[in-house]
């Protein structure tokens, strides 16, 4: 019996496995269909491999590829399995870093030259060979010493200076398959046997650590999967995502276009671009007011002193542009770009003495921010150094403070509803990092006060949210309204801040009714967050076939011959005065060839006059919807092209 | 006959004078009235002193002090007086500057501590004093040695490091008039006497040279007149501009707030001043759209490479905020924030190869600037550090420019007329200044052949237009359009400039009908000017009472007790449906107190409501424009102020 040990599963029950069992043992124990899918495990709340012996107590579960543990067990692998082909093609290469992201895999190599597409063919035939040859992957560990010493012998640079960076404590590991060994923390399958399906989709320079100042490396990135029909299905989706990627789409739609001369992350909003984003603009004020919100406008800049006092020069100051002397040495105060619009909003609160009766004051602005992204990270719409938001601060009474949240929850559903998007997101609560305070204003008490307050108010909402800890702004708890997009990412594009914080260090204050000064809470929200990064969402959820009401151009006339023009020169002013975005192609070209290209603009309604229909008032309507719907009376395809705009239909 | 000498009045006529008369002399030979007003002459196109012995061949002309050189020269006598004064009480004051100015006159004294208002009026007992001492005033010129000598024997540090810094070849003159002598190259009236009617009107610090690094210095403003009753009549105009100000009434009305922790010229604009900016900015989209514009959204900041290529770096560099390191050292280029919109929109034109048939094309954006202006010269919203400006260019055919200029001109006067200036604007043609080239790129030929042309366009639409030299842009002449606001201060608020130059710089080009690759020509134009600037000239225009289309509160509804409480609400509620922006005054306050408030707040359309009016369903109507208008049934006031509004009636 002594040779026997209890462990723990998912479930709460015990189980008795002998002892000297690993985690694989104990999945081939429960069913070999679970051995057969099983990746990783996790043990006492760490992913481990499956090669790990268990120990008395341990609390077990196993990954399967489905989990996200598993899938970046398996990833990674994937990643040293890429590398040792590398290595064994191009033995010269130094080995920098390899994670598991979304989707896939890379690794960044030193090396001379760029990867071609022909040697990711060849890497990836090698990496085949890998995976046939069903090495053992086995961990190992050494004292600093020692693992210097190998990583100098095999001439691996950064590995050395990453391991010079650990921690003294820190354990060092190392995983070896072969005659591949790579410095790393873990976790890997058992043997690179399970990596059955895999691609490597492609290679970019990317600087040491994304620091610009750093030497260019070259990195792969490739996917895999345990299954051939899991990789083709997700090289499908892939195609289709790239087909309405917006950084392709949204040039090809004449959306938006970059210059080199002005730089990365500052992209310029072409008309069908800036029209989308001022029919939103509007959309988002008109509602705001209706909702009691009451419109700021204020400086783009300031002086380093209002930084200073709102925390952002302490723990925000590298992502901000700064003019003048940073350091201030002359005595001068620098002048900075706003991150945020709190602190302006702020100044305007406190442009007089307010009362109790004063609150809720709500504040919205379509404000304009700024932050110094290094260059690595830009991307189309999405990663930019300069965005506009539809800001906004809520100034309360503590007793206001859950009234306040429904209804800017609410606010925000309704924004999701009209755009459409209402199924592709999902609620997070982001908390602070006790371990990690030097992040953030505010005391511990203050803090954990605020998220069970917070956490109350979502409850009461009946919210459906997962806790995150360590996503909270510096200055208070968020509920993060999260995105998936085409490719799967998921980023935060809307967010509600509950921020017990900011109003005292401003000295913000209301005479309450018992003749007492005290301070507001604040909330820091958005209600359809960044206008750029929505645009971006919309040309992918929409392929870029905008709704009516968002569409730049709604509808495009096409003439049949120049017999017609004098017809579609009434029609087009008929729209016009209705005020209907029309465009008329009055050009010699064919109808069939001009009814296709109207149809790559994602047109949703492009009219054809001809003889009848000039004879009848009508036009021949092809509808995105329907196709063709044959010829209709102008005034009815005018009404609903204005039913259609002003219920926002999508 | 060898005595007389033949000079040439402004009429074109001859006139023998005998020689040695003086340009006062003649004035008293044409007329004693003439004589009594004349303060100065204009000989050979420069202005000078009475007291000038005419030479034959002379071309005169009298000045008055309506006259601009008239005006300046007692001005400028003015504030010799002035300093005269000051050096009498204040024997340890030195001298730095004293111009004459807009509506009056400063000189600036370095001295210990400031200028209280006894001080002022001890100094203005001083100064009439010495106005009815009647002293002569009388120019002489000295060798440099000499002039520096007697500067430095004075102590007048000042004016020693001013002559260190004339040109060697510079005539140094003085003034002397009594005990009192100045550097001064006039010019100046022939005594003291004339300056009857004196008033100082305010002290405060201003820099040596406007220069923040120098030493403060202490400036005494003042204005004078010849006779107590213009002078009197010019108070009074002050005073009732000054409660135009829109510095001190757009704070009143809290339109706008500023914050010393944010900086100089960075106004905050609160909700008032906000939603007049935004109807104003919808309305210039709108119009513009109607009128075929195409709205753009262009980045606020640009890597150097593109301000070099259009010359702001070279030419603008100054007034610029810059980011990174100025000189690029490192290499790398530095960051600026734009102070003009062109470069941007040039590469929106840029993104894609243009024909013939595509132009004209005219970009339109609401458009935010920056300019790194001194904080010496900022000013509530019209001397400020970041603006917005409906801006805008357009890309045209050589053949389509007279039309698109008309058609600028055109949509400017629809604005003027819009916002009610109409009367209140005039046209200056701004040229270049050729003795000044480096402050400008391109080549004569071209500056000569593009100011013909433009010339020629005005001439042709019979604009009444005045021509100044040396007030282009760096890269093409303007046809400005000039405000006096409530002080007489003239500004420009809105250009339209003709370009020639940027478009080869840029490499910008349409292929025309001959399958040529052409340059086209580039119309730089705001059409409403900068909406910061706006709201300060309709604030003082209006004295605080917008129109109603503008008024941010376009209605308030007061309650005669709290008994009415519900049907104001019902009031309040029809009228926002309707899309009104009203406010409710439910305090517990007296009626009467309530409507003296709401006619502070400037208000179009005061509603009472009280027990006839609940029950008749009317609402007691107080107008702006008609004072007590007894009660009218709700629906026509709600008529009323939607009509207006659609209308935007003035």
């Amino acid at each position: 019996m002594s040779d026997m040990i209890q462990i723990l599963l998912p479930d709460g029950s015990g189980k008795e496995i002998e002892k000297g069992t690993t985690a694989f043992g104990l999945a081939k124990g429960i069913s070999n269909r679970l051995a057969k899918e099983a990746m990783a495990a996790v043990v006492n709340g760490e992913t481990a491999d499956l090669t790990t012996v268990l120990q008395e107590g341990d609390q077990v579960s196993i990954l399967k590829f489905e989990d996200a543990g598993g899938t970046d067990t398996f990833r990674h692998t994937s990643a040293h399995i890429l590398a040792q082909a590398v290595k064994r093609l191009y033995p010269d290469a130094k080995l920098a870093i390899g994670p598991a992201v979304l989707n896939g895999y890379y690794y960044d190599f030193d090396i001379e030259g760029t990867f071609k597409q022909a040697d990711l063919d060849k890497i990836e035939a090698e990496m085949k060979k890998i995976v046939k040859e069903d090495l053992k992957v086995e961990r190992f560990e050494l004292p600093r010493a020692e693992a210097l010493e190998l990583m100098e012998e095999k001439g691996e640079s950064y590995k050395v200076e990453l391991i010079n960076e650990l921690p003294e404590d820190a354990i060092i590991s190392f995983y070896q398959q072969g005659e591949f060994v790579d410095l790393c923390a873990g976790s890997h399958l058992p043997s690179t046997k399970p990596v059955k399906a895999l691609k490597l989709t492609s290679a970019t320079g990317a600087y040491w650590r994304g620091d610009e100042n750093n030497k260019m490396l070259q990195r792969i990135y490739g996917t895999s999967f345990p299954k051939a029909k899991l990789l083709d299905e997700y090289l499908e989706a892939l195609e289709e995502a790239k087909k309405r990627d917006h950084n392709k789409l949204g040039r090809e739609l004449e959306m938006f276009t970059t210059a080199d001369e002005i730089g990365q992350g500052l992209p310029i909003l072409l008309p069908k671009g800036a029209k989308i984003v001022q029919t939103l603009q509007r959309f988002v004020e008109d509602e705001e007011e209706r909702r009691g919100y009451l419109l700021t406008k204020t400086p783009l800049m300031s002086k380093s002193d209002l930084f200073k006092r709102s925390g952002h020069w302490d723990l925000y100051r590298d992502g901000m542009f700064i003019m003048g002397d940073v350091n201030e040495e002359d005595g001068k105060s620098a002048m900075a770009l706003r991150p945020m619009t709190c602190p302006f909003q702020f100044m305007a609160y406190k442009a007089k003495q307010r009362s109790y009766r004063d609150l809720p004051l709500r504040y919205g602005e379509t404000s304009t921010l700024f932050r110094n992204e290094s260059s690595g990270e830009m991307h189309g719409l999405i990663r930019v150094r300069q965005f506009t938001i539809s800001e906004g601060h809520l100034i309360v009474r503590p007793d206001q403070l859950e009234e306040e949240i429904r209804g800017v929850v609410d606010l925000v559903d309704y924004m999701m509803n009209t755009l459409g998007i209402q199924d592709d997101v999902t609620y997070q609560f982001s908390k602070w990092d006790p371990n990690n305070r030097e992040k953030y204003i505010g005391e511990p008490d203050q803090w954990e006060a605020t998220q069970d307050t917070m956490r109350e108010i979502l409850d009461h909402m009946e919210l459906d949210y997962v806790e995150v800890e360590g996503e909270a702004a510096f200055y208070g708890p968020k509920l993060d309204i999260q995105f998936k997009n085409v490719f799967g990412k998921e980023d935060t594009i809307i967010t509600v801040q509950v921020d017990f914080a900011l109003a005292e260090r401003f000295d913000m204050n209301y005479i309450d009714k018992d003749g007492q000064k005290k301070a507001p809470v604040i909330i820091h929200r958005t209600s359809i967050g960044c206008y750029e990064r929505t645009l971006a969402m919309l040309i992918e959820k929409y392929a870029g076939a905008f709704p009516t009401w968002l569409a730049p151009v709604q509808a495009k006339v096409l003439t049949i011959s120049e017999k017609y023009d004098d017809y579609a020169a009434k029609v087009v002013a008929q729209m016009q005065r209705a005020g209907i975005r029309v465009e008329l192609d009055n050009r010699g070209e064919k109808i069939g060839y001009k009814i296709r290209e109207a149809r790559n603009e994602r047109l949703q309604y492009i009219l054809i006059v001809g003889e009848q229909e000039e004879k009848d008032g009508t036009v021949a309507t092809r509808t995105r919807k329907n196709g063709d719907e044959g010829a209709l009376p102008l005034d009815d395809v005018i009404g609903r092209i204005l039913r259609e705009t002003a219920e926002r239909s999508l």
